[in-house]
């Protein structure tokens, strides 16, 4: 394969990118210098470099440190929210309105996947439960997407967490539906409506 | 004017329709035959007859009654729902969790607007809140799309009930606000979030 | 049934219209007063007073006279140009390109249709070409959207149309294909870049 | 700046990628090994390895030779097809229509721009003109997307091309302009209209 249609091969596997667009990204580097493909090439390569996973929150970050900075600085240490993937954990620091602790699930559950503990942190999430219950957890927030497989991703750690905060006194809770930013009344499903009426406020 | 462009100046006064599509509606209309044309003239021309404002909620109903059947046999009669208008109640009835009385707004309030007395049902909503605080009323939700003449319309309403209720224990709530059906954490804004947060549960 | 869902019945039927916008037809006019329902319903129902089918064309129109102004007035009597429906041949009025006679099909032939003699004006198709042959017809433009029914029907009135024209020096042409406003390259399928290229001028 | 955001800037340069997908993309790729990285790097960086620009018909190309596949196998020498971009070229390569030269001029001439000779390929073209003047060329075809910019272009060629071949008989043509794959007559401009009459065939 010559080197176009090689590296088109690679942008084709890129999330969201499709033929088209990768041979767009190929042509748009073939318009580069040299010193601009190395400096890109290299970023890659070291893209990894210092950055570890979290072994309390599983997010990627960088830094000298063991543990990431938003496991240690945590203001609120009685609260864990359990997201899906790192951009979401992003929109929730953006919002600025949450200071308690995250936990990278690294997936969700698909709704006929049987064995879903293959690919999701199950284990990493039940221990990070197990030893926070230990400093005064308080609260478990589950912020899945409202889509058909974030709903089932919530019923399946409900049922999983269940067992190991059984006889404490922490909650289980997720995230609250109702009326977001745009909903027209008049288009919005019984749901949507259902439980903007039950938690007004 | 000949007879096409006349009618098709008509259905361009309906929401929603162009020129285009009036004009389809009026090579619709040409093909059906004369009794078509005649009973759906009928039907406008009778659309009102027996049909009324319902004196208590405002909305458009029909029947022999003076009163509108939702008003009469609202089980919950501590509850009032201030909508914008009749298709959003429609909404919430087939939503089947409410089952308090209704009021019927009649529009939102313009950002802008410095009058909306004229077009809006402000005085028969006063009336309504006035009467039924003296049969028990504990509950007004304002239930208003989440848009920014809706979140407008909330504050207005806010200011102009809270005179009303002072000295009472009749609270003003709004529909609670978070993820709605299909929402996507990634993709969602800081409001969202926020709402949906706050409201976890 | 009430008369608003009657009438919203009816407001379903027409082209494009769904249960909801139908509604909100019934809603709008609910709050119009009986002098504006009576105009209407009028309008609907004389919406046919002196609107004919034009015996030559097909074509709906008003006036006085037995045969329409399009067909009247014509300009270049030698060319026939033959569309779907009433609101494509007004897309050619609006282009001013054309000044020969049309004729109104009354639709297209469905992709698996057998017997589409039933509801196209097959018959008074043939006949007007058969009348116009005798007074110095020179083209049938066949100019129906490039869909797969339009694509369809163009052959099959193609073929229908060949017997008659045998042996004359009547021209069968089609719409031109290529480039049309906006088109982008890069995004284009083979088809339109074949028709472009070779008709290129 | 850490190593995911360095990397996440390099994306947003991409066309068509904003913050968040170049964040995305990011993620992607910390989950990937090393080897991964490696080879991706390395793509990279040999994406123009034996990549050269072809001094005839100025596309990017790889081989050995001097001068690109497309132009020494052109089938017919006659023939000059000008295009903004490879992408625009590889269009008319997958549609198989076209077997003569081709040229990609590298951009369109926006409509208020005053120097394009800054940025695209004018001498290059002029070079190549006048080169096949000398050997047979008969017909330069102006390939430029039917948008403001393509159209503004396909103009200041022609303007630019006319003095060299004036005196000569090489056509100087533009695609065909008509219907394209999908359009439906009752929704076009009156542009679009006026082609496909003219173009009828």
């Amino acid at each position: 394969m010559n080197p176009i249609d090689k590296l088109a091969e690679y942008f084709k596997q890129f999330p969201g990118i499709g033929e088209r667009q990768s041979k767009r990204f190929v042509y748009f580097l073939l318009t580069k210098d040299k010193q601009y493909l190395e400096s890109l090439s290299d970023a890659i390569m070291h893209v990894k470099d210092g950055v570890r996973i979290c072994p309390l929150c599983q997010r990627f970050f960088s830094g000298p440190q063991e543990v990431c900075l938003f496991c240690t600085t945590a203001e609120d240490t009685t609260s864990l929210l359990i997201v899906e993937k790192d951009a979401d954990l992003e929109a929730f620091r953006k919002s600025k309105t949450y200071n308690g602790f995250y936990f990278v699930l690294g997936g969700l559950v698909p709704i006929l996947e049987k064995n879903p503990s293959e690919f999701l942190r199950l284990r990493e999430m039940v221990k990070r439960v197990t030893d926070l219950k230990k400093t005064g957890l308080k609260e478990i927030v589950l912020a899945f997407s409202l889509t058909p497989s974030g709903t089932h991703t919530d019923e399946y750690i409900r049922n999983t967490l269940k067992n190991y905060i059984e006889g404490t006194d922490i909650k289980l809770v997720s995230l609250g539906r109702g009326l977001s930013t745009g909903t027209e009344l008049e288009y919005s499903d019984a749901d949507t409506i259902k439980y903007a009426l039950r938690n007004r406020q």
